[in-house]
């Protein structure tokens, strides 16, 4: 069988080294291309000592790289970057994954407002499909243009999802406080991410707004005729990588006992392989899905109050960004959806 | 003037060394006596050499130990030590500080269903103050016996106390999503709170119920006439000191301004010192009180929702713990409520 | 071709957990047994829940497991058990890999000096072989017993081991500064390794002697006729896994070109895969060899002096501990070496 | 009495912020001004919001400050500035105290070659005098330029002074293995000091050379009349605070007796506050001096060697930068050597 020729767009960042990694292991990928503006021409194993050994890849220069031989490129650049190449890449037959989120807001105007720029091809948007496999699995078999999820919009909808599908919860009273590694905020150069100012310390950010909002919106909206209402709120955790949601909401019928919730979440992920319901009483934490492209759920009611607490836990760079992006591929090429992505979580 | 005789029961864990921090800087104590079973007549500096040079003070077999000298002891041991002292330390005319939970709660059945035991003098519950200075000021100066609150419920209860008390939030639906830094667990040796279990990961812990909400609903609810409910969930973070509470809440009428409750935090906390109510728009990060007996609390309305979003932030040794035990006995002992409490938090 | 059947004694360790997550991904093996006493008859994955999904063993009673059905037994316990079951194992015709340091010291009375305990089989100690494959690779090929070497060792002896055997450095002169992360503690509760002592801190340790101190120097000592002196001091990171050794010795000859020594280096190390020899000026960081079975080490000398340094780094838990005993149990039943062991290290 | 007026410049790195929490509790100081280009015209608890309620003081342009009000002015920039400021300070009566290295090395052609810019004012360097208390106590009494010391040379110089003074050692095989936390990478944005990239991770740098070597050999060599040769080399450790000193030395005389050289130290030291000279067999680690002036000292005789192991710990923001340069003004000045600094360790 013939590999993938893979591309990625931007690989000096997070997101780029979490590809790579999974990528040099992946049975059916052959690496074709990478591309840096910042570091043309290096080795990448010279920017990552960690991959030394596992790839003689060097990076390119975006202007002149030539796409044409991929079959898929991964867009792991910073928003607004993808959204230019895409044209470009279609018209090659290249098909593209975007873990940026140039394809993720449906509604032109609100993503304009937003992300602070205007869209270079909306009506593309439209034909990009939302690659969370967990929702869209058969979409993404055929879709030329994937915005890969947010890393907190993917802990968060897999956590509500079942419930707002089935209407058992108060859709419009949502709330998510969800808390972040570090590696969430990205590598670039910035003080407010020195080790010295997040280390020892816990904050939360942009309470008044933050980006991931209207893309959960958009999605449980769409699984509910109902209105949905949803407090976003994150938190920056001193940890490499993790998300910890824990999403609360109000029962419809506040005796609906925890076991048949159970059962309706294990129904929904059924077919699933990334996504582990566990047993009742259980508190995932984040180094349970270290390195992995699992999802672990738990499902509580709280003491004193009838509300139901659902805890969702991803690594954020695997699952929440380059470990989905290629169980996309996976989907995408007719692969084993699992396929390179089979290693057990880093413990501790 | 004389200086203030204090003793120390059980002074070998965190909230101990933090008492000892405290009280060897404070110009109006002589430390005269601190108790250990395991490090008796060991001195405290060979424990913690952070306190070299500081104290020649040695542990004493708390069997044994002589307490009718002393104006004030502190109880710095697990729950359900204090309570077989009380009788003897006020017999002695000594008064009695608990930096645990054994006259926090008012209703004994409550009390011997959350702590799993009988208590020992139940009658000396009814006589004890809660020591949340910013609520109990006066009644804290004439106390024989302080229930010191808890981290948690000092983190929440500062931080919902004025919509509480002015019936401007729905509070029988109140949410606390509190993180906790890992000193909150204690100085025991234990598999969970070892380094590798605990670094680099997050969780939530006693989702379907936790000792500090008994403490909390039982603070709020003497705060209003209408119903109490609270949804607490405590989360353990990769970081030394520090809780930070986020609190949600329905506002009565969702229109209010936010400048109209800025102003109600400022009134409510304009005689307390240790209270400090940010700009609109802040987002206190634990560090920006680590160290120090201050609490920071922030108001935010949360982006597509009518929800009410406080961020509180206290360090848990000190305000959460031993900082906020001296500030009672400041009270207690006529002094400045703030002596020996005035150090800028160390920052990083 | 058939699965080799491994047993694992004592797996609720963290170089226990190392050994599951690798060979639940091992190709060519099948878990058969994994003993212990606190945990018998529950599930592997409801203690370590990152293993939910890969395996469904559970804990045996280590009294009553029956060896007999394995072709290799991993003994990942603390000193002094493999030795307890070595005599049984072999009469059953299983070999054994003994993670800890029952078989690593030749000499009985020095073994029994530094563990402060009687030796259970002295005459198979001399039988078994110290598992360093680049050392002994053809040896282990056939043992029966291997001494899987210390994390310390590994690291150490892997940078001093060209120097030494070459007699390029003074070997009575040898110093290795060594630091490790926390999980080469242990899983034991103890006070001293808990989150709040090891957290935000740094300190040397056991500086007037450690048990790998005759580990080491024996294992040098065999690579030379001159006598061997070193001068080790460990030291504890807040970091969960890898060793940093840095190696510092007297040239012989103080003009010897750094370009000499890589190639020396570069000769020993052609071909062992698992030893990365980088170019000159390069500085190792443990996060490059984390969760991966690779060693790289880099040549320097230092400024203002003619000490030659070398930096060694390796995952104390892959590498130095678990990954290093699949290794050797591929080259004793002659599989790839690598097999099982390919995955790049995860990054960050 | 009068108050000291001091002025700042460059305050908003963590030197700065130290100083400002040290000073802002200091009894006989007046913050007068502090200057930053990049945040004119703001409130200093603005940028550091654990001075709220501590200080007023707003930055001010460096350009149009007016020094000559200030008694002293501490110089918290990146080296290459103080040297700027310092004719002009001087002819204003105003004293200097740079916490950068631009008076540190007396041989102008070294500083010059190290630092890789021409020095502003050479005249002035001969002047200046090295601002370690324990060593110049009286010279810096009298001086108007101190050329505060940095934190590796403290921690190290410290630790090798009494052994080479006395010439017990063989002054030319020094080795120095030193650890440092964040911190001490400064404030600067920067990819290498991002959280993601240092946390749990360890790494040696600059084994090549840094700049701190001809600082540290300057001083010990001005302590002997023997030949100085020092192998230094720094490690950075996922921490905040701290330095960690490692150091190796050979005894002249192998038999000295370890408690003859423990009366040596503790005499070096008896007068010196800031100084801990610990009983033998002791491991200072980093915490115990966390936010302190103190260094603690332990001395050790490796096991399988004759080498002296000396551990030599400090605050790399207090002792190694703030707290060394209020300890220099206090002396300056004629106040206690220890007032506003003798505040307990924070611990843990």
């Amino acid at each position: 069988v013939n590999k993938i020729k893979v591309g990625i767009i931007g690989g000096t960042g997070y997101t780029g080294v979490e590809l790579l990694r999974l990528l040099v292991g992946h049975p059916q990928v052959e690496l074709t291309l990478i591309t840096s503006r910042s570091k043309a021409s290096k080795p990448v194993s010279d920017l990552f000592p960690s991959l030394r050994g596992f790839t003689e890849l060097k990076f390119s220069q975006p202007d002149t790289a030539n796409y044409s031989n991929c079959d898929v490129v991964f867009s792991a650049t910073p928003n607004g970057i993808a959204m230019q190449h895409a044209r470009n890449l279609l018209e090659q037959g290249v098909r593209l994954i975007d873990l940026a989120a140039d394809f993720r807001i449906k509604d032109i105007t609100v993503w304009e407002q937003w992300y602070g720029m205007q869209h270079a091809c909306p009506e593309l948007v439209a034909t990009a499909v939302y690659g969370l496999p967990e929702l869209n699995r058969d979409a993404i078999a055929s879709a030329n243009i994937i915005a890969n999820p947010g890393c907190y919009p993917t802990a968060t909808i897999l956590g509500f999802l079942p419930l707002v599908r089935a209407g058992l919860v108060d859709a419009n009273s949502l709330i998510a406080d969800a808390k972040s590694g570090v590696t969430g905020a990205g590598r670039g150069a910035s003080v407010a991410n020195l080790y010295s100012e997040v280390a020892d310390s816990f904050k939360a950010y942009a309470v008044a707004g933050h980006r991931h909002l209207p893309e959960i919106s958009q999605v449980l909206a769409s699984q509910t005729t109902l209105p949905v209402g949803l407090t976003f709120v994150p938190h920056l955790v001193p940890m490499l990588r993790g998300i910890h949601a824990t999403l609360y909401s109000d029962l419809i019928d506040t005796q609906t006992p925890l076991e048949e919730l159970l059962s309706l979440y294990q129904a929904t992920y059924a077919e699933h392989p990334f996504v582990d319901v566990m047993p009742l009483g259980s508190h995932p934490d984040t180094r349970s899905v270290k390195s992995s492209n699992t999802c672990r759920i738990a499902l509580h009611k709280a003491s004193g109050s009838n509300k139901l607490v659902v805890l969702s836990v991803i690594d954020n760079l695997t699952k929440g960004a380059a470990g989905q992006a290629i169980q996309n591929m996976n989907i995408m090429f007719s692969l084993g959806e699992q396929l390179g992505l089979q290693s057990a979580a880093i413990m501790p």
